[in-house]
């Protein structure tokens, strides 16, 4: 089959013919792949960034935001049959760890992660397992979903959190309207009444922000420090959802956090430096964000079928994986780019 | 009266003789000094270190955790009486904005800090508010409390913040068995069933550490880390509590928290810097603590007299004040020290 | 002054002219009245359902739904001058004790009630204290929002309460259309992605229901427990908010619960009577609920001017209160009542 | 192998010889019993009490409390091997369905419940499923341990949920203090630092419940209400735990709840009648609680583990089943009987 593999760090990943995936156990599941998301991690794992903590061995396939129909099942699958159209949580696990039994999926102590770990889904066909599966309406078009696998549910997950943060008269920053950003606003919107403020550097991606529920957008071009503080009084915002957290937006999204309030890093590539007194006297905090649970991905999959959430995408064949990748990196895509096998 | 004032930064505080504070308002209070805590903020007072955000005006007269008998009350005082024994939380309180409505005394948007922003209790007499009292049974001590009113509160307000992911298997951190961290240690064990692994540089502080409930000790030596690590097969603690948070101590608590975690944050003076990828990616939390509520202190209250937490004093006169400073600076001070005047 | 007085139960209260209410303590105020809402509870309070928990000596003024402009202040006011328009939350309270400093203003120790333990506010002027006075905006008409003082704080603080039960993919079923019920749906709307179920006897009140953000309705005329379990596969809802609670509503709600759900009892004049067998083996709760606190009153107001909540609502002028009951009464309001003085 | 089997319902189970349970699925476990407990719901269920809602067929095997060694594993099973001591969560749960997925095993939409709805652990030998299994030391004795799998997992499921309810300065009262309420106590003394007040008839078991952690001990003579009222000023405690919930305890329970405060239920057999206005004008809640998670199981044997929760147990053979039903159904067990094959 062909598949999007990286073989070397910065340098672009290659269009392979590889053999298929085959079932190894009893809870594998082969999903033929009906759409794949293209997310900046792509573009960080091309620069190495997560060489150190993932240790992954070169070349492999990326892609870990995928959707599909289920292709051939393991013997002691249950959950789902051949020919169902199923979105895929991006991390199978184990089911019997601690964290698995809490629902707290992304803390499994024995999960893989294809795309990052192991062989991704920019490719034909994927090997995955039963408890990754997401059963869909048959209807559904893979293509139409598959950035709700990594950059919805992450965005979700965040905003989930917040939840009892927003409470009416509360303000939200979000910085950067982007394939998670512009999710993250319609979450904000389909599950608060909290005042939206959204930051980005792009014009076009601010107007669409405003479409999807944004109350106010502010351009980052130096002044969103300044425009977020009198939008709040001078107090800063409960709660800032920075999903770019690189380039100095890391330290924006702590300046604009209003004392008892917190920081929600999600995007990455930067780093904080914060006095510790800067800490303690204002109470403030620094959320961590990683993906989101199994349940997560279910609660997403509601909203967007109850037209809650809508993507915007772009598709792209297979074949044209790297232009997918050139137009990320450009800022030339609003919303989320989908590869189509 | 006699009262301990800061005449300027990076110099010894004064015994001066200055009037007694009289009633300005109908809420006053004016307590009678029974003990006043000395605190490592004093010591970071006097370095200049809180003068920018607080911008009070020398000199000025010392003290932020104090307790003694309640002297002379305004108008319309109506819950505690001249004779009661009170201990007083540190910051006297609006009653109206929608912080001290939520019970979050400490984000009231109209407090004063008397110690800090306004004259303290290092001296004969103090004006706080009918709000910021703690009545106490007759038969206590100030000087036997004084801690808890700062030292005590801050500590214990950490604490129960933490106690839901404290449940029974986890590994809690507590990093400085000093003034706060030996109050922390106590609440850590009546409120919760977690492992407790005290990291200290002094071996009489793990020592007291020990007695007073931590399940393990570990000598911050350099090899620190990889103490806890081993200890959280490693993994590290799902809570850490930084009671020092400068000189490296800040950045050890942030390894030491494992993925999922929380670094809470109650010391200060150091500098944390974190890659947001070592955020998202662990999806760990940096926890911001301020003192804490007028119900923090009234719970702490009832700890303290069911025994369950005591508290390590050395006192001194009024006029040893700067003995106090010296001793706290010096690390010569097990538990806390108290001035009385 | 024009009051509205009980003076007997089981007969109708009568317009009696009175002296106007006058300022007795430093933190009084007294509020002009702009509209006073007509509540079930008056209904109850008449037929003497209060008369043994509350005991308040007749005749009294009734009226516990109030809003106007601030007429007179007491010396120790400082949040509201005269001329302001406020809405009233109908318990003033004490602000000192544990759960006036936890926000849980409902269960403060020393509060009154007027309306239901003294005077109230179906009168030209109520005296309340500082602690009770919501500022609105001075273009606000206080007939347009008073039924949100108790109607709209109550329906309000269930639906808060239960938004972390109502995560996407989730049904709430709300009993009752009418004055509380038609702003717990909006709420729910506003708060939540959740699928809302209503059910009444009365097709107006759904046809309301539908426009104010229902997703489904049902008739109570026998077939509402089937109906319900029709449109949750048989299991009940995540959430059933009572606003009835009497004449077999009760057992409905409990029995449309679904396992691990919660019925929450917002109406009353009904006795539950549950096997605990029943309870235990599908783990359901049962919420009481009670007004609200006073931040609840204040984010209700942030979503009434968003637009989020509107009042559905008749006005009568104060000589025509009786109308305004007979009308409640024989369930000819939609919405609610409103006296104007 | 050896089993206690009930025929038919209101008449004593009797041994029988039956065949040994086979490995049927991937996922099967065969646990050799070491211990397996005898609950009063073996009483109720002898007594009819849930035949209605389980509908299980005559005649099966008792015993939903058990402990022992792998026996045999399934082809799939990864998690435990044969040999290992185990403690056996009492429902095998189907790992997939969104209750399972979010850690609340209890209400897994496709769990068997052995012992109740299908052959359980009075006999030799048990067939479970690998997600039951909770691995123990090998040092463990399942006898010793077996009363955690259900009534410890129960009383700590109850406890647990109402820790933030219990804050210092609370009371909590414990009605029964039998198999489930001796492990209550001792986990409320574990896990926080409220008053423990236990009401009983036996003044043996008040005892007991006073070397574990009872503050305060009750006999419930007729005077159990009047004497909590009397512990509490005259409040109620903000959490009751009702472990009998039966012949007037439920009532008891109610009624020794404060206003804003919880009544457990936990035991089971009587009925609840309350007036919706009691609901409401107090704002009290009744909570349902049925056995517990995994995860729950897993903490409770940490605390077992360290001693903080230790069983009073008393061992019959499994051939003296009946009359260890006689004992309990007499009142003359202290702590929990175990059967030990």
């Amino acid at each position: 089959m062909k598949a999007v593999r990286l073989h070397e760090f910065h340098s672009q990943p290659v269009i392979d013919d590889v053999p298929e995936p085959a079932i190894t156990g009893p809870l594998d599941v082969i999903v033929k792949i009906g759409g794949a998301g293209v997310c900046r991690t792509d573009l960080h794992i091309i620069q190495g960034q997560w060489d150190e903590r993932m240790q992954t061995p070169l070349p492999y396939i990326l892609g870990h935001e995928n959707a599909g129909w289920v292709h051939e099942v393991g013997s002691a699958v249950t959950n789902v049959a051949v020919g169902d159209t199923v979105i895929l949580h991006p991390t199978p696990t184990c089911g019997l760890c601690r964290a698995c039994r809490a629902g707290d999926d992304m803390h499994c102590v024995a999960s893989s992660f294809p795309g990052l770990s192991t062989d991704g889904g920019m490719a034909e066909y994927l090997r995955t397992s039963a408890r990754a599966c997401v059963k869909l309406d048959p209807a559904t078009q893979p293509a139409d979903v598959a950035a709700l696998a990594d950059a919805g549910i992450t965005a979700y997950h965040a905003v989930r959190k917040a939840i009892p943060l927003l409470y009416p008269g509360t303000t939200a920053v979000v910085i950067g309207a982007g394939g998670l950003g512009h999710i993250g606003v319609q979450c904000l919107a389909a599950l608060t009444a909290t005042t939206i403020v959204v930051v980005d550097r792009n014009p076009d991606a601010l107007k669409l922000a405003e479409q999807l529920g944004a109350t106010h957008t502010v351009v980052a071009d130096g002044g969103q420090r300044a425009a977020v503080a009198d939008l709040t009084g001078g107090q800063g915002a409960e709660v800032v959802f920075d999903f770019v957290a690189e380039q100095g937006a890391e330290m924006d999204g702590w300046e604009m956090t209003r004392p008892g309030g917190s920081y929600f890093v999600i995007g990455y590539g930067g780093e904080l430096r914060i006095p510790t007194l800067d800490i303690i006297s204002t109470e403030r905090n620094v959320i961590g964000n990683i993906v989101g649970t199994y349940n997560d991905l279910a609660e997403l999959m509601s909203l967007a079928q109850a037209g809650r959430v809508t993507l915007h995408t772009r598709t792209y064949p297979l074949s044209a994986a790297t232009d997918a990748f050139a137009d990320l990196d450009a800022g030339r895509v609003r919303g989320r780019a989908i590869l189509v096998p």
